[in-house]
């Protein structure tokens, strides 16, 4: 294992990170994690939800607000949203009889810096 | 359809754009294509792959830079090489024997854009 790759492996297990990717090799521990959730992001329904969500008036929307925009069922509206909770890209709060999801913008930060286009040396 | 679903329809197709997703409802057609570029990078292999590329000596490597690093065959790794190449990531240019692969930084530059959490009003 080179110096460099020792090096990212220090980091925490669990934190998605914020180094850029094109600044040195990801270890397997650290790609597995991104890949998780960019597999989360890898499908259009779930893009749309995540920037309806972030979007809709005090960043958070609950199931009615969002099954009238897709000619989807609300079971796969809510297996989707099962799928963007478990990558860790929102959250959700019961109040009375809805369920509110807010994106978690810590995370999309932090994925937004992996993929930053630095330039190498 | 609203204003705002108007608005963000009028982009030239095929442009990735860079318009955070928590600003505004994507379109369909914009989450589309973004969900196949998200879909390549779901992959730990690919990522890698993708972080070796961008961080090697020159920012580009070929398949004999890349093979040692994983335990997969060569037309493993070349098969999610394949798939990097056709979701726009990288680029690939035959010098005698070898193809050799550069990352696009433009793309990997709207994507970072994409997911920029800002903070919505």
């Amino acid at each position: 294992m080179s110096k460099q790759e020792e090096r990212v492996l220090d980091r925490p297990a669990g934190a998605v990170g914020c180094s850029p990717l094109v600044r040195e090799p990801l270890s397997a521990d650290r790609s597995a994690e991104l890949a998780r959730v960019f597999k989360a992001l890898g499908d259009p329904v779930r893009l749309r939800l995540l920037s309806l969500i972030a979007s809709h008036a005090g960043g958070e929307a609950c199931v009615c607000d969002l099954t009238g925009v897709f000619e989807l069922s609300g079971p796969t509206i809510s297996h989707h949203l099962k799928v963007l909770r478990e990558a860790g890209l929102i959250t959700g709060e019961r109040r009375g009889t809805w369920i509110y999801y807010r994106v978690r913008p810590e995370l999309l930060g932090r994925l937004s810096d992996v993929l930053v286009p630095e330039m190498t040396a």
